[in-house]
């Protein structure tokens, strides 16, 4: 049975089971063994992260730096093998997707976040010479928790995704629960990870990996007072159940949880340019057997001839679309489960036919088609994601109708609008914008939602209940770090005694807000 | 019987019960009848302030900052009859209290939010030109819960203090629960809020005032989806009774709750300044009754002749000190409680009686002290919060026992270390203070902790259980307004589409992160 990481080594688990990851492909088990991890293993792990907190905070920026671009440099030359081991386990293809887009995104994220650390960005600091006091983000004195996904094997896994990174940049221990349906990718990562650690000096319990554990064991974990932050992304179910535990700690939890993605298509832009919209939006919906988080769930189309256009020629796309196969059994299950309550709620299937597909976890893309009235008489129940090849056309009459449906809906991570380049669709485009852009985190002109850029400008969240706090990003640097950190201020504290990058003397050029105005300026003493 | 603010107009409550506020230095009541309201009350200003949103929104800048700049100085102009009500009700000083600190602070604290406002600080633009991204933070789209605590009744009124003013900057609508203890005071201050509101043409719904609410409703009504995040001053219990309200909607609440503000005095300090260091203790832990979030109320003493001449000078003042009127009986009961616990704990009594003195809500000073053995045995207990004119004195005997009980603090808003001028205490000073650090917002040199500068390099805030979240800060302009805002990103959007201060043009030379560098600088498109 493979082993677990604590506090820098590999040790055998203290397991309460086993388990081996499957392809879903075949649904036959594959690879290694492994733990699933109980009380015990999870004791050590909380234990020999906070013994790592003093360490890791009083390590250098420009050590953690190091280590974040020797990890990025690690996932790149075991790029065949992580990949090997990432197809096999979730399904997806190997190529573009794992070897030429997500595996590069998760080093230049990690790079990014070397970089946000050598600049001092997420740090924020502010000071105020008159009142002499200093402010910046820090380290939360605690280890962070993570919970990976199952969809992203690299750019969200919790040994090397964006909450992995950003815990570490802003020098936390973390503590990883990997997803169990990618152990064989998890543990690839973590040895890399262990090797960069080790090469970059920093503590050696910086990482703790389990693969697994037990769900009531996890709520414990997560309202362990030892903890100082938790990055989560999965499903609301999960997601709230952890943030309950949580919450009542004060520990705060980051999660991500849920987004139907909303878009909107406004006359103008199917009447110019209808056709290549719909080939966008069925490569955007079923891309990845569609498991992603930005995925376009809902799709508002307009009442007429481009309308009904658009909604034929994306009909016959699906239909004829072969099964994706999913990343489990599970979520081909909720798949099944969430596509059959849209139709429960009144929605009807334009195409496909929900239903497991043929052997291990497969399904076909499902389009389903409902008019206003109905949705607006089952909003809730119309939102519920279907996490998978799925999406919801919502047929609106007049832009009355588009203005409203964007009023009921719930916190989104993106929400997207497909207007006209001859300004025929700006007034309705300004009315549709102005309700949808409290609601979701993103606003996207042109555009379909799933790629997400990992930019200082982007935000990757948004309210209720796409995530726990619209205040903060899971994707990009230096926004994804300041979830870890705390903000410290020094009053009257003497310039020797202050953190480096708050002296007076600024010999590296760090930005900071002084007196009101952002500058790379010493100050004078 | 007083109406309640809704909508704009000031109503007859839908009371279901009525109170008058009580002169805690005779305990009789005066002024006028306000209502207790209920469900139908509540609901009534959930709905004025949800259909004010979209207006508040849409409200320019300058006008919000017009607002706040008209408010401060009709609160100025307003200033004797605020100070007369103010304390009457709480028992506060009138000067220099009240009329030279507070009622200043105030005022200088809704300025400070209109320059933020103006300045657009408080957004953070950032811009990736190569991205076509742009972020950043906006209002919620929903209102603000805010409900004041008894100490302050300008500066942290719920519909004057920190709270109000950073959720108006961000533009959202704020739900005023005032504290019962001051209705009339938060009443003249609601009064001169409509005033400004009117005369800077903001929406008349922008504040909504409640004097007093039913606990189980408002628990009901921190849990209200419509609500978009709450501020909360007060007690542990109650904030986290309505934390786990909020947390279970996923609604952002920013509470603060509890700190005893460890003090270390180092040993050099008290050599060089032991006499004068006594003195400003004596003051900080008096002043005001003691009733501040940031009163010292545990001081690390270190064994020996100066700390035993220190314990001895400030044990002679406490126990020449005449009682302090507090802001209720409750609060009364309350410190009379708690420091009854500490006793219990272990702490014995160095000078000053437990319990009521005199008429009214009266107590005296009270200096408790304990052993660092004792300390360790009882921890926890000793911890706990005793609010009003009462100090735990911890006496250590080396540096080991003072970073040990660093080591064993809760989070804090601030901790505080006195050390000599010499240099003398400097390799003590760096080992507490680094223990120190991470469970303090603010960490300060040489003063006692019982000043907060309104600055945006304030942290009032800290890690739990001294507030919800430890990335917050409740005091100090632009940083408190973000508490009442979300992230928000534009991907490809039309740059004439984009809100003013995201385009490409910056007539208003406002600060923003292009591509890694702040600015005030257009782009060229």
């Amino acid at each position: 049975m493979e082993s677990v990481l604590i506090n820098g080594e590999w040790r055998a688990a203290a397991a309460i089971g086993r388990f081996r990851a499957i392809d879903p492909a075949s649904g036959e088990e594959i690879g290694a063994e492994f733990p699933r991890s109980g009380a015990e293993d999870i004791e050590q792990a909380v234990v020999a992260a906070t013994q790592a907190v003093d360490a890791l905070m009083a390590t250098p920026p420009e050590r953690i730096a190091a280590f974040l671009d020797a990890y990025a440099d690690g996932i790149e030359a075991a790029k065949d093998a992580l990949v090997a081991v990432a197809h096999a386990e979730t399904g997806l293809p190997a190529s573009p997707r794992l070897a030429d887009v997500e595996l590069p995104r998760t080093s230049g994220q990690l790079r990014q976040a070397a970089q946000a650390v050598r600049s001092h960005a997420w740090t924020h600091p502010v000071i105020d010479t008159r009142a002499r006091l200093r402010a910046h983000f820090a380290p939360l004195g605690k280890p962070v928790l993570v919970f990976g996904p199952n969809n992203f094997p690299f750019a969200f896994n919790a040994v090397a995704g964006s909450d992995f990174a950003s815990a570490i940049a802003a020098r936390n221990p973390v503590i990883a629960k990997a997803h169990p349906s990618h152990p064989g990718t998890s543990r690839l990562l973590a040895a890399i990870a262990l090797d960069a650690i080790v090469q970059a000096g920093l503590p050696r319990a910086a990482l703790q990996l389990l693969y697994e554990i037990d769900p009531m064991q996890g709520l414990t974990l997560a309202g362990d007072a030892r903890i100082g932050a938790i990055g989560f992304t999965g499903s609301r179910a999960a997601g709230m159940a952890l943030k309950a535990s949580a919450d009542a700690a004060g520990i705060p939890m980051y999660a991500e949880m849920s987004s139907v993605n909303p878009v909107f298509l406004l006359p103008g832009a199917l009447r110019e340019r209808g056709s290549e919209i719909a080939d966008g939006f069925f490569q955007s919906c079923t891309m990845g057997g569609g498991q992603f988080c930005t995925n376009p769930g809902m799709v508002l189309v307009p009442a007429g001839a481009h309308g009904d256009a658009f909604v034929a020629q994306v009909a016959e796309k699906f239909a004829a679309a072969a099964p994706a196969v999913l990343l489990s059994a599970g979520v081909q299950r909720h798949l099944v489960a969430s596509a059959q309550s849209l139709v429960d709620a009144g929605a009807s299937v334009l195409a496909g036919t929900i239903g497991a597909a043929g052997v291990g976890a497969r399904h076909v893309p499902v389009l389903l088609s409902v008019d206003a009235r109905t949705f607006f008489a089952h909003a809730a129940a119309l939102q519920r994601e279907a996490f998978g090849p799925v999406s919801l056309l919502v047929r609106y009459d007049n832009i009355e109708d588009a203005v409203a449906i964007a009023r009921t809906l719930e916190g989104n991570l993106t929400g997207s609008l497909w207007s006209a380049g001859d300004g025929g669709d700006d007034a309705a485009y300004a009315r549709v914008a102005h309700a949808l852009r409290p609601r979701v985190g993103r606003l996207i002109d042109d555009k379909w939602p799933t790629g997400v850029a990992v930019s200082p400008a982007m935000q990757h969240g948004g309210p209720y209940p796409s995530t726990s706090h619209p205040g903060f990003t899971s994707v990009g640097m230096p926004g994804a770090i300041l979830r870890f950190a705390q903000l410290q201020s020094y009053d009257g504290v003497r310039d020797d005694r202050l953190p480096h990058a708050l002296r007076n003397a600024n010999p590296d050029r760090i930005q900071r807000c002084v007196d009101g105005r952002w500058t790379d300026a010493s100050i004078d003493a």
